[in-house]
Formats: structure tokens, sequence, C-alpha cells
């Protein structure tokens, strides 16, 4: 799956994945008034209109983009209705054949780290049939509880072939609470960032490991280091647009071969309607906003690599 | 909620939790038969299994017990029908005034922490509705991306009067490689317990604060330590039976007033029937085998207080 993920950048030559991450204050008033006309202002409802929502920025992107970032928080948010468009969200971007990042943020230990595998990766066994979950690519996994919880998600991975993004510096402001923390002289994210290394060297595609890291693009000079300290790593880029990081700030991610990161934007791109460059889309263009959005963040993030180079 | 969880504690003399974690290994074969044979073997036949695998042990142990902890992972596992049988799972336990703590571990950044408070503990407003996901009274917490992650739940916790227990030392082998690393001298669970305290310093309950911790019964030393970091909190402590943790080493996780601490266990108790000391309550029998088991474990946690007096 890192391999097809690589293959997918280099043919849109977009290093880029949009996070679909849809609360409702980002869904135009006609979807959600239709919703709830059908189903009522229900979860069922609010659901419906999410999904409906996703169809169309979806058909709207599909061609410009290697990957989609779901953060199931948004359709967790919504309970069982919310994730049955989580699924269906999923299942429809494998048929428009993007990658699919489950944006999970898991991690347990031992055999509660093997269900989350399999519930987001894998296939689990019932009577004698082999069925899967949520069936995404890649999800990503919180490192705080250590091997033991990211080990069962690597065995279902090398199972698989798909992959996982281990938390390594978020783009949040306090991430540097516990993240920026010296050990021995040098921060805790780093220290992770080795480990992402060594966990990855047990499962390789061609070029890339299929265990990558997330590092915010709000902290550049962490991702010029961290680009080091896993150079096999694919690093999951998120904080670009609406969270303040631009192109230039991250020319320092990629390795000299033009790859090795890929920068998400969600509300920058599926919000985009909502921005002022892009009211004259109005709210029943939401979609069209979004593929202009998504072809300004190509443009921005290729100018910047060219003038890296 | 604090209230009413330590209210409960002091009415059962029962300072435990029972992981309600129902991996299908550990549903007897009646009723995975009889599930199959009605669903198929699908997501929804293993779903009912499960569901009335739980059915049994709580009808069998709600009247010993304060409260449960269902573990999301083993739900989500079974996909959309696995989260059906999580809700309906948490709505029995409160028909049985049971306190549920969800075990999802869940943590993120912002607007997303946000959303995964509401799924868990939370309200949505949708259309002009007040609408509520999964309705848990507590949640475990993951600290790893700090107080932008903590402070949208403790947000939620103060409006609906729920809490959260924070990840702060767990009870796998390899929890060392990251928490136990040292920060000035002092290893870095400790420095998440003070902002544990810190924390729930802002939402305190009578006695003890809405903000609790996860601190693994398998390092006692380590109890002792955290009881004094955060002497408000109340410490959730997994891995005892099964993962090796026993009565005479928790002790030192309660205050002087016998309360402060909560262990958990699961697999020991649900799946106690497949344990050669309870071999003979039989697979049709495993609910009562669950009702013995935690007779037993509340006795040897009541036997270790009453020594240390």
């Amino acid at each position: 799956m890192i391999n097809k993920l690589i293959e997918k950048i280099k043919k849109t030559k977009a290093p880029i994945v949009v996070g679909l991450d849809p609360t409702l204050s980002f869904v135009p008033e006609h979807l959600l008034k239709a919703s709830y006309q059908e189903y009522g202002e229900t979860l069922e409802g609010a659901a419906d209109a999410v999904w409906q929502f996703n169809k169309g920025i979806i058909d709207s992107v599909y061609d410009l983009i290697p990957a989609v970032k779901p953060q199931i928080a948004m359709y967790e948010q919504l309970g069982v209705e919310g994730l049955k468009a989580f699924q269906k969200t999923v299942d429809y971007c494998h048929e428009k054949d993007l990658v699919v990042i489950g944006d999970v943020k898991r991690g347990d230990i031992g055999s509660t780290s093997a269900a989350y595998a399999v519930a987001h990766l894998g296939k689990l066994t019932v009577g004698s049939k082999r069925l899967s979950a949520f069936d995404e690519d890649f999800a990503t996994v919180n490192p705080y509880l250590g091997t033991d919880g990211i080990q069962p998600f690597l065995d279902v991975c090398k199972e698989e072939k798909k992959g996982i993004f281990i938390l390594v510096k978020t783009s949040n402001p306090s991430s540097g609470e516990f993240q920026d923390q010296l050990i021995d002289g040098r921060p805790l994210y780093e220290y992770v960032g080795e480990k992402v290394a060594q966990w990855g060297a047990q499962h390789m595609g061609d070029d890339y490991s299929y265990v990558g890291a997330v590092v915010g693009a709000t902290y550049p000079q962490v991702g010029r280091v961290m680009r080091r300290v896993m150079p096999k790593a694919y690093i999951l880029v998120p904080g670009y647009g609406a969270q303040g990081g631009k192109g230039a700030d991250l020319v320092h991610y990629f390795n000299e071969d033009g790859l090795g990161a890929i920068v998400n934007s969600s509300r920058g791109i599926i919000a985009a309607y909502q921005q002022e460059q892009y009211a004259h889309f109005s709210p029943e263009g939401y979609a069209d906003a979004s593929r202009q959005a998504v072809l300004d963040m190509i443009a921005d993030i290729d100018g910047a690599l060219q003038r890296a180079k």
C-alpha cells in the first residue's frame, strides 16, 4: 500500500491528502435541510448530511489527489449512524481508487491493540469466515504505550500489506508539553522517531517503509531533523493551511527524491467555500470551491519544492 | 459522576470494575452457535453473540460492583454492528445503575478532541436538538498531545458532570519505553501525573476530582509515588489478575480513607469459566463463574486493604 501511495503521488504530482473531517458547521445549509427533511433532526439525519457532503467533495477532487484522510472522531460523535457514514465514505473512496488513511489515533496494548488493528486494517475470524470491519489502507497510531501497542499493528500490516503513521510531533501549540521534554539532551519526539525507524525496518516497501510518522507542519525545524532521523519513513504532515503551515515551510519534510512526505489539509479544502478567497463559489458550489482549493494547494507546494531544488 | 462512583464503591464495598472486553474466544460455544444460526457467520452474528455474552455477565454481577469498563476496541473490530453492541451494553449497564467507564483511550487536538468528548461523554447540537451518541460516564484519554487534547474533554466533563481517566503509567511490559524516560531526573509518567493533578483541580467533586489517572497494577512502586503526586485523582488500576497484579500489590494505590483507587479485571472475570479454578462451572455456567470470580476478587482486595490498616 505504501508503494501504491507513492505511485499515486507521482502520477498526480500532488503530495497531498484531503482530510475528510466534516463537522456539521462545515456542511452547507441546503444539504442539512434536505437530510433533516428526510430523516428528522436525528443522528441519522446529521450522518446523512455528512455523507452527502463528503460525496460531493470526493466526486469533485478524486482525480487530483492520491489519498484522503477521514477523521473518525467527526463520525464517532454521530454514534452508530456516524460510523455508518464513515464506512460508506471509506468504501466510496476505494471505489474512486483513492488511498484511505484512517485518522483514528488508536493505541492500546496486546490483544486490545490487535483488535484496533483488525478493526481498521485487518480481518477477523468469524466462524469459518474472515471479515473486515472498516478496512482503511493506513491508520494513525498513538505511541505512548510503547512497542506492545505498536507490534500488533505491525503484524496486521504485514499480513494485509497495509501501513500506519505513528504520532511523533503533533501540530498543536501544546504538543511540546510532553513531546519536547528532553531525555539525555534530546526531545522525546526524536526518541519516538528513532523507534519509528526501527519499527519501520520490519516492514519495508520498495523504497519507503509501511511505517510512517506524523510530524506537524507548524514546526519546520523539527521536520528537518526528523527527516534525517527516519529517512525511510513517509511523513504525514498535518497543520497546513488553517493551522498556519505554508508550502515554503514544508520543503524540509521531503527527501531529495521529491518524495517522503504527504501534506494534509482538512478544513482548508472541505470548508473552502466559507473562506473569503473562495466565497464566490457560494455554499451550493462548495465542491467546486474544494476543487479550486486543492489546485491552489498543489501549486503552493509544488512551487515551494521547485524553488528548493 | 465521581461522587456517584465513590458512593457506589462505598455501598458495594468493592473498589473494583469489571472490564467488558469480549473477544470472540471468550464467548462460549453455545452462544456463538445460537447467534450464527440466527444471523449467519457475519459481523452481525458475532456482535449479537458478544451482546448476549455481556448481558449474561451483567445480570450475574451487577449487584456486587459499582462499575463496568467496556473496551471499545473489542466492539470496533466488529464494525458498525459491534458498535451497536457497545451502545446496547452501555445502555443496559445504565439500566442496572452501573457507572460506565468507556475504555476508549482517545486523544487528539482542538475540535477533534472535542468531537471525541462529545461522542463518548457529551451532546451534539443537531438542528434544534441536543443528542448523545455513546453516553458513557467516564472515558479513558491518552495525554501524548498535551493540554490541547485534554481541555476539550474537561469542558465537556464540566458541562455534563462526567469524568476522564488519563493514561499515566500503563500496565504493559514496554510501557517504560517512553513513559519511564527521565526528564530532569524524573520519569515522564510522573510529569504527566503532575499535569493530571493540575487539570483535575479545574473540575473537583466533593473529595476527589473528576479527572483520574490510569496507573497499572504491575508497577506497585509507581503506584505508591503516583498516589502522592495526584492525591485527589482517582486511580484506575488495570493489570490485576491475568496480567499478574495481586491484591497485596495494590494497597499503595489507595489513600488512607480507603478510597482513591478502583481496580479493573477483564478476562479474569468475564472468561473465568476458562480458568482451571472455575472450570467446574462449565461454559453454560459462564455467568456464575464470573460472579464467583468477582466475589473472590473483592475478598482478595478487601483482605489486602484490611491487613494494610
